[in-house]
């Protein structure tokens, strides 16, 4: 059975569950949610989804909605990147909601904010409120990989899938790669995963198709 | 062995922990934490926790952060408030995640805002921002309780004890329960359960004491 993965290239919530789904071997394919013509405010997407967000998971019977629950799935099925001994498990669950609270969201807005809102509702204050927390965020992820390879253990777990989850993608949103040196290595350390993608290449859909 | 909780009474976050304890019967004790005299910005509190974030756990040797960690790890000690199958425990997890990204990140930031920082700080667009994405999450939370006692289940589990954590507090952040009816119920469910407690209650320090 394919698993199928609701998602479109520009979400890195979505990438968040399709890059371990890639990595892990598991046989899986993307459905295209069309994001920027309003289907997730659909009463279908509201039926499969009644957070009205991207990814949706589904794997036979199994419906799971929210990044964090499937890349917990994707290690409950593959045995992989959940930590190797309990308390790497409890750390790789610790960035993981980190991420949810601190990086990908915030990351997530602002990029919506900077690169997909109307021009004209575009809002400096609130660009600059987010960016600030953003920036706040990156500070404890580049202190949590000095003179580390990976967030948690040795090896990529979900902790390092979950906080790159927007960190690839090229629009601007106050993310500047040099800017932090331990971020900067890791996230080259995770392109050189046999078989990583980007995010545009991983999913269907970016921002190129709606110029 | 006690466990502690590093905390104080204004933090939702905290709160998310120290409900769940109490109401487990675990032996556990409170150690406050001066957010508001800096203490999480001090290079001490940096060390036991790189985020710089309330709450810290301490269990013997397992230190742990991040509120939903710590519902799991209380979960995997008491037995209790993770759900009662692997499809109620996935659901548990979704909506602890849904709460980290959507309810009380924004609920707590938008009371600090509009509360906590000095009236000349606080910016109507930064204010209206935040209160128009709490007010779409509160939406999903008050459908996802229609004709339910809980949010998963027959009982509560931490998918409540995440999505409660600044819904009890007295200070304006745009929330009326009068306004959600299936979240005021449930509330009252919740502060129902024997050995309930509100957050001033449960945790040392609130506002009263700085004024």
């Amino acid at each position: 059975m394919t698993i199928k993965l609701y998602c479109f290239g520009e979400s890195g919530n979505a990438y968040k569950a399709a890059l371990p789904l890639e990595l892990s071997g598991l046989a899986w394919e993307p459905v295209k949610v069309d994001f920027f013509g309003g289907e997730t405010r659909s009463p279908d997407y509201q039926a499969l989804n009644i957070m009205g967000e991207v990814p949706v998971l589904v794997d036979g019977d199994v419906t799971l909605t929210q990044s964090g629950v499937m890349q917990m799935y994707i290690t409950e099925i593959s045995g992989k990147f959940g930590g190797a001994t309990p308390a790497e498990a409890r750390d790789v669950m610790r960035w993981v909601f980190f991420d949810n609270h601190k990086v990908s969201s915030q990351a997530g807005m602002l990029r919506f904010q900077m690169n997909f809102l109307p021009e004209d509702k575009r809002n400096p204050d609130i660009i600059g409120f987010i960016a600030a927390r953003l920036k706040s965020a990156f500070k404890t992820l580049d202190a949590g990989l000095e003179g580390r390879d990976w967030l948690v253990g040795d090896g990529p777990t979900n902790a390092d899938f979950s906080n790159c989850g927007y960190l690839f993608y090229p629009e601007p949103f106050t993310f500047t790669r040099s800017d932090w040196p331990n971020i900067d290595r890791w996230l080259s350390n995770i392109e050189a995963l046999p078989g990583w993608k980007h995010p545009y290449d991983l999913m269907p859909g970016n921002p190129s198709e709606r110029a």
